[in-house]
């Protein structure tokens, strides 16, 4: 067997969205086909700028669940874990700080950058600046060999292959595994406001749990082409969130052209767009919608299944922290 | 019982000398007493400054773990135990690195001297710039109370007491507990030639191991005072490692002040002082060497007690952890 091993999961900050679904979610309900995959819920990676907030990563973590199951990440094929019921990542992380110094974790451009947006400045807290490290015990302790990122966080895989390299020369062990990104194909899908992302923060997210009519308000709301004030005037595709989404979630390829086309000459209204994308969408979600609320019925049965990846994912863990200890010679008490 | 409880303990970088005779394990024999006392061995911490270097923290445990037990710690009254042994310290300070910000961190006098004196600069590795956090979790994990440091580590109990408070407040809980340090009367031995510190980096040490021959010949070397060129010169008692030696190990208080009248006023040769406090600490240090050596005869036995010592106190750690993630609501599988 020479499969690929995949660690991937979400921040418990909110339930997961569209943006979710199209970028992640729908690539690991294919990857657990022909991987062995490790979906983590990362409690403590939210904690680390919701410190002031346990209750809302608390509050989040079925959710994130809920979702998971219901678009169809399967608990046979893929272990779903969380991520302080594994406190060998914890040591793990706690090693590799010795391996990298404050400047090179600086250097991230994506904490860099979240720091300046965040306006938090010399204010950083530690462990939000160090998460890039923490990351890399996730996913070496699962000896992940592809790891599923956006381009922006490249520079973490960058980093947390110079540590596996750094710690197999210095303790001379080939115990550490390096790992390549698998950037999506697509794009990421917009918010329905036409910005770059879809987030909770900027409330232009549809979610997998939102109801038939949440689902056909935001349609309805969502940016098209604001030079397009009657449905006979010609209109514009780029930067059309509508046209962005029919691309992502239409099969039918012939006749989104052919939508576009008259969209472009003018003499096709918005919402008659609007309407044909909700009915996309509808039906998509539909099915995960149905199945959400059928799964939220049995909280325990949930919990059981989260305890029960999060158990899985632990051994395997544990055996990456024994064989890290030897290497490091700390295994005192095994000679 | 309102009885205090005492974090100490050492990093096994090499064994142990007359200087952490004198400054600390003497004060851990009596607090022993009247106190809950927990002794670490701080490999992982140890190790942020020789990473390079796992064999000589490795080499050194058990060299620290009988010197404790040939001067006369009790593993019955004080639980000796290894820091990497303890798991949950790693996860304890992993919590807390979101407590504090980098700059915090880096105002700690004794992290900047210490950069500077290694001219770390920023190739600092992050695990030794964020050592006091480390030293946080492993002072809270126990519910110490009192924690013996010298004068230049009073910043490192405030950042702790800080991250207490900071947790008490944001989790609205008594968790975490406050504690007081411990700051010896006497000050530091000075090493042999006079420096400050005894440290085996500056090889001016008496070791607890030493031979009765190695004594001698280290006090045969020691500073004196370079004016007193002929015995009937006569002598300055300043900066004089001899006398200062003499007055910390000898008890016949008016024999000392005698010989320190008579170096001063002339007669009295170096050799001669030398002599006599060579008689004194090979008095004090015939009986730790004979009872190290024996020890030191049951390798199996020493690991022994350090396993059982560190189950006792991981027993402790377990149980602060727990209220902990109680108190941050990570707590998820046992509602």
């Amino acid at each position: 067997m020479n499969q690929d091993v995949v660690l991937t999961g979400d921040r418990p900050t909110g339930p997961l969205h569209l943006g979710h679904y199209v970028g992640s979610l729908k690539n690991r309900i294919a990857l657990q086909h022909r991987c062995c995959q490790f979906v983590m819920i990362a409690d403590l990676q939210a904690l680390t700028d919701n410190v002031d907030n346990p209750e809302k990563i608390r509050d989040n973590i079925l959710e994130v669940m809920l979702d998971y199951l219901a678009v169809g990440i399967d608990p046979t094929r893929s272990a779903l874990f969380i991520q302080s019921g594994v406190p060998e990542l914890a040591e793990l992380a706690f090693a590799y700080l010795n391996l990298v110094t404050l400047e090179r974790v600086g250097r991230n451009p994506t904490v860099k950058q979240e720091v300046e947006q965040r306006g938090m400045g010399d204010n950083v807290n530690a462990g939000f600046f160090l998460y890039p490290v923490s990351q890399a015990a996730d996913i070496t302790a699962f000896k992940a060999t592809l790891v599923p990122v956006g381009a922006d966080q490249l520079p973490m895989i960058e980093l947390t292959n110079e540590i596996v390299r750094r710690f197999n020369r210095i303790y001379a062990t080939d115990t550490l595994v390096e790992c390549k990104a698998l950037v999506p194909a697509t794009g990421r899908l917009p918010g329905l406001d036409g910005q770059a992302k879809m987030s909770k923060s900027l409330g232009n997210a549809i979610y997998l749990k939102d109801s038939p009519d949440e689902i056909w308000q935001k349609v309805r709301a969502m940016y098209t082409d604001p030079l397009h004030v009657r449905a006979t005037d010609p209109g514009h595709l780029e930067g059309n969130v509508v046209f962005t989404y029919l691309d992502v979630f239409a099969s039918d390829r012939a006749h989104i052209a052919e939508l576009k086309a008259h969209y472009q000459r003018g003499g096709l209204g918005d919402m008659k767009v609007k309407g044909f994308l909700n009915e996309l969408l509808q039906a998509e979600l539909a099915p995960i919608r149905a199945r959400r609320e059928e799964l939220a019925r049995d909280r325990a049965g949930l919990l059981r299944l989260l305890r029960e990846g999060t158990e899985q994912a632990r051994a395997t863990a544990e055996h990456t922290l024994r064989e890290v200890r030897r290497a490091m010679r700390l295994d005192y008490f095994t000679d």
